[in-house]
């Protein structure tokens, strides 16, 4: 919470391109993995020193340096360096806050977006920054923490499944996008499920926590929105780049990263228009359950207040009460309450009032 | 629901291309019929076995391949690799969730849409996948179900009514688009007259119930929505195609079809309307009927409540209490009584309380 | 109502271009005015037979037909076929629930909107298609009913008032168009009249008919949305005709028409946003009134609540009760409960509750 | 108000370019004010024929004729006449309905649009229609009635003050424009400064009266909005206008009014939020006030109706109750009776409850 | 107060050009500060006297002049004069209301905008104008009052931290709309903060004052948006100007301010939904205890209502009423009440009304 407060003050004032990382401390180490593979061969090494990783970078083979941890900034910046990125991009990477976007940086296309996911313990949503650095040759990737995410991947280049392993980085860059773009489908479908969780406890058994349910969704949706709303113009900037990054033969693919995408951003549209209905719902059955409540004690007040005046009027001590004296007075007096009772319980059942 | 539960989940991390069928299975056995016509002659022929309907293909005629039922991936990978279809494409007609989209694939055009039906039994809308694959010399509808939408225009080919059996692969495909945006219609009236009669429930009888079906009818606005808003922008796609594909002279008939969808957003942005006011109307009626409630129970409260105190005071013990010993007492009570109640009514009358 | 629930559906199947007539019948026959004039003089002839006015027809004179009545198909494909119009066209003729709607036929053009008026017994807003085909040399105007709207314009032509006998066909359009959107005026002057009458009920005696009067008026501006926002976008593609049909110095009154519909527009947005205040308005006055009632009914019970306890507690019948005996405990327990009553009386006061 | 209800009804049905004067008559008289100047002398006349007034315009100075009164349809057309302007433009200039408006004529600019001013005395605000004819020589303003909008720029020429008499009419135009787009600024600011005394008013004492000023507010709000939103749109329109009328050197000070106007936009949209605020803000009130009732009745119903019943209990007539032989039966009473008192009152103290 | 009421006014009706400053006055004097520098030294001078400042104005040099406090108009005129400066920029520099905006005025590029930090004391917004002054040798920046904001940028020119000493005036520039940018975060950090605030207590112990609170935060968002929302397109003006005011080389830093706007805009439209989802979820909550607060009642009045009513009707004075005289009539009447109220709580329990 403490290092969230901070996320913006902490840069206050310095120098713009001085590096800090701005995100909590995921990692203790940076570690670094290299896969390099053409359609022959993969290699696979792991280090914690940029410097042996360099020396294992094969030409006319496609480079994909995978980063996890971003806490120690002078193993970025070096990075930076050895690769020449601009300093402003090496800032954007650190700031684990930034909105998605796309940067042609003319050499290389710098991409940076969330990678999100489900705390299975508290159903809180996880964000993580996600940087991508597109060269001819190479392509870096940026996590803040190890995840399983793209296993998958590593999976198709070590077994040579699907296309990944005829195809150049450009390619390899798509297959990691739309890996994580696909993930965010089954967020989708966890919060639909909640949303509908929600509903049938509104409809059943609503309880105040409700409320407080909703108003979680609603601040997940707003959230969400954030990361993945300026998605897809960003990746429809790469369409504008240089051939030699992205081949148009690769364009298709990425369209079709932006169809998904298309259909996420409806789908947290359709979820916003049912959270919100929800709240609706749940007022306007508050409101009907209100009715009822005052519906039924005006039944029993309108039912018992007359009957209470009348055994107050034969509790009174006047001496000269000619009816207290009469033989059957008692019987009378029950023969009026229980007509006044019909007479008004028939009036209530006319007026559909129960 | 299981099966859509797992909609997204169970594509997750499969390379691009890798087919899947993502929806409820609805049909056994995946069966292709063949219609192929010219002016002078039409056959029908149907098949379970795509090699078959191969060798019926009849060039210079129309051609209009129709396969009913995707759960068999075998088959529709077949076809896509005889008919030489993007794997891609293949996936977006096996994924049935997918939104409406054009998209040109150079030698073909790619269409899928939805075709919605009512189902008559519980009221729910039936969503079911329909691609088109549009080619030079045949058309490829992909359905997910048997469904009588297209017998129509099987008739008018075998009828020889309108111009269909005069037109080419084009107009055929304008033919079975138009049929199921009309049908869409239908949907909307539908919709119409359910409202109507939540509207007439709603002021006549006002159940709780009002309030769920209000609501179901908003979570069908939105289903319905995502499957039509897209549409007009994607049929629009189709006259940047070649001229090879849609001839310039069917343009005219595609705008009739967005036209057409112009009118159903129309109806379907005033049916939101009118479903979010029927809301606002039945909250609003609800405020007032519990004005009533309270109202009345004031008057019962008020005209009582001064007269059960009267009728306590004579009813005290009190060994000295004057007017206890009154010969006329009683009746002097009794009319204080009635001056009190005449008076209160008076005043209540005069504020309109009934 | 059952004419109107089959609107779609009766097309739904059809071969495009079929004739049907959707609307309801409100002339058994059609009939055809013809009125040829050019600057010297005019000619008016009426008939029942399109062969009839056919031979009629002047060779550089403005030719206008009006039809009214679209019920008799035969009549209606007749002259559609006697002035080569495109199948779609007619149907669009047909089609009486139609969006207003320019369309650029090469030759002609084709133009149809809605005629709206006030049904003067319910106050109901009458809407009838209106339709014009715009030719070099005729102009050809397509009615639901006969209708004195255009009886001003033949009134110009028949005494020579304004410019209408200068000019050509392009200006009667305009003419007929003009007097069209004119009329809209009227109608919503109506409806901003019947807002004021409905917010002075509202303000002075609020009864739970405003809700469905104000329910009548959202239906009312759904309805005229419907028929009037697309009509300045229509207007505006007759800007991108060809010379022949439009010439560029009757562009300025178009451009007039525009304007109006601008003020149209912006008058109907601001009766949305007055009907949608008056539903909030009604509410507010509601909950206000609420509130009155139940600050009445507390004050009420806050005062005769405790009396009532103390009268009762004189009521019990122990044996051994001081009080009871005390020669002026009568009257102690009157100075007791003029005493409470002022201090609650005063403690109400104090907080303005009445 | 008459006049008002039939604002449009007089003018339907006529030949477009009618002249036809729409709104009240606020001057018997129309005047026409010349006004001449160069850098060196300038000359003023007043009169009320228009020949008078065409006599005195001198060539190569620019030339303001300001006519006030609009009510003598033949003076206007006489003006109309004599400086060749187009019939509809005389006929907007006549339809003090009409929305503000730029419209290049080729010879000359017509501009349209409102002066707004706060009626002193019951606080509305008035609307006068404001129309300009811009020529390269002479610049003709015609307003509905006298005021003294005008007077700091008739001023200015007098007394050579900034620089009004070093530039042609263009700048004349704009100096006359930005006075009273300026004095759109006091009209927010009183806005502004009414909803300040409604919120006040509303979180100290808030009444009744209340809802009926925020409505007010928003009924303003939509007049001005009409008046003001369209005129940056229209004023954009003379960047397009040939250099004769307006010299690109003029551009920079258009720009600064089109500034002030983004402006004045800005502060009625935030007026909108605010007031619609308020709204909010006063129901919530009431929502906190009913409640606080509610909860005051429930604690004097649930502390006294246990008491009463206890009261009640010992009240009754059996021959045979214990208790009430009992020597300190009635002190017991009294015991229990502040028991069950302190109980109730330390619950509701622990809720929170008061 | 009095000053911000007559901030329009003021100006009504003066010639455009005329200098008047319109805000608060901050600060006696005016102060100008002119720091030169170049890769190999700086100098900074302070003095009130602008003669003695363009003295030590240096060729070659990047001379940025400071100047704070703006009521003393003689010397913002003067040095408009000595620098060449347009009337209406100066107007816009002392109009301390004026919207952000840039404008280029061939030689130099004007930029106006807010520098916003939020008071200790009271926790409300400052905000205060500030105003840029671009020329290809020099930097004019204008502030209302002395602040620190600028603090960081001269200390890194003093200690040449980062690459401002090796730029241009361009640079500088951006620089400090940087820093300005960036201290825009932390107050929307501490907005967030606050209504984080607002939530927790309206969970825990919601009163009257989280209204007026949630009031306060939405008009602070007004004010935001106002200053914030216009600067992402007036910077990207920027890009259009001619390559002597701003290098392309300095397009990139540009970009990286307009990104940083982006995400402060998309954060303060969360922080609006935030507010407006908070007085919902007030006003949710208010209802909910509303209901509870009736239910409550309700069961109090119906489990006693019975009771009082029984021992009412055995307080009756009749002489003929047989359960009186019963032996154990007492305990009879105990055994009903008993079951009564058990029969009633059974009810209300299995309706779950507590």
């Amino acid at each position: 919470m403490d290092t969230n407060k901070n996320k913006y003050t902490k840069k206050q004032g310095l120098p713009p391109g001085t590096l800090i990382h701005t995100g909590e401390v995921f990692e203790k180490e940076t570690l670094i993995t290299l896969i390099s593979y053409n359609n022959d061969e993969y290699f696979i090494n792991e280090s914690t020193s940029i410097e042996e990783i360099l020396l294992l970078i094969k030409p006319n083979y496609v480079n994909w340096i995978n980063i996890t941890g971003l806490q120690d900034v002078d193993i970025i910046a070096k990075i930076g360096k050895e690769f020449c990125l601009h300093n402003l991009m090496l800032e954007d990477i650190l700031n684990t806050h930034h909105l998605p976007k796309a940067e042609d940086y003319g050499k290389h296309l710098f991409f940076t977006m969330k990678a999100l996911d489900m705390n299975q313990i508290d159903h809180s949503i996880n964000k993580k920054q996600l940087s991508f650095v597109l060269d001819k040759n190479y392509l870096i990737t940026f996590q803040e923490t190890k995840s399983n995410l793209f296993d998958p991947i590593i999976d198709r280049i070590k077994h040579k499944k699907g296309r990944v392993r005829n195809m150049q980085c450009d390619y390899l860059f798509y297959a990691l996008l739309d890996v994580t773009v696909d993930s965010y489908f089954t967020l989708i479908e966890y919060l639909d499920d909640q949303s509908e969780e929600i509903e049938e406890e509104l409809l059943n058994n609503p309880t105040r926590e409700v409320v407080k349910k909703i108003q979680q969704k609603r601040k997940e949706h707003l959230s969400l929105k954030k990361a993945i709303y300026p998605l897809q113009d960003e990746i429809r900037k790469i369409f504008h780049l240089e051939e030699d990054l992205i081949q148009k033969t690769t364009h298709i693919y990425f369209q079709d990263v932006i169809d998904h995408l298309q259909q996420i951003v409806q789908s947290l549209e359709s979820f916003r228009e049912i959270v919100s209905n929800l709240l609706e719902l749940y007022l306007a059955n508050n409101d009907i359950q209100m009715n009822d409540v005052m519906k039924r004690l005006t039944v029993v007040a309108t039912v018992f207040i007359p009957l209470t005046f009348i055994v107050g009027l034969y509790g009174m001590n006047f001496k000269n009460m000619p009816e207290i004296q009469w033989e059957h007075g008692y019987i009378y007096v029950w023969v009026l309450m229980i007509g006044i009772t019909a007479f008004v319980m028939a009036y209530l059942k006319k007026r559909k009032w129960f």
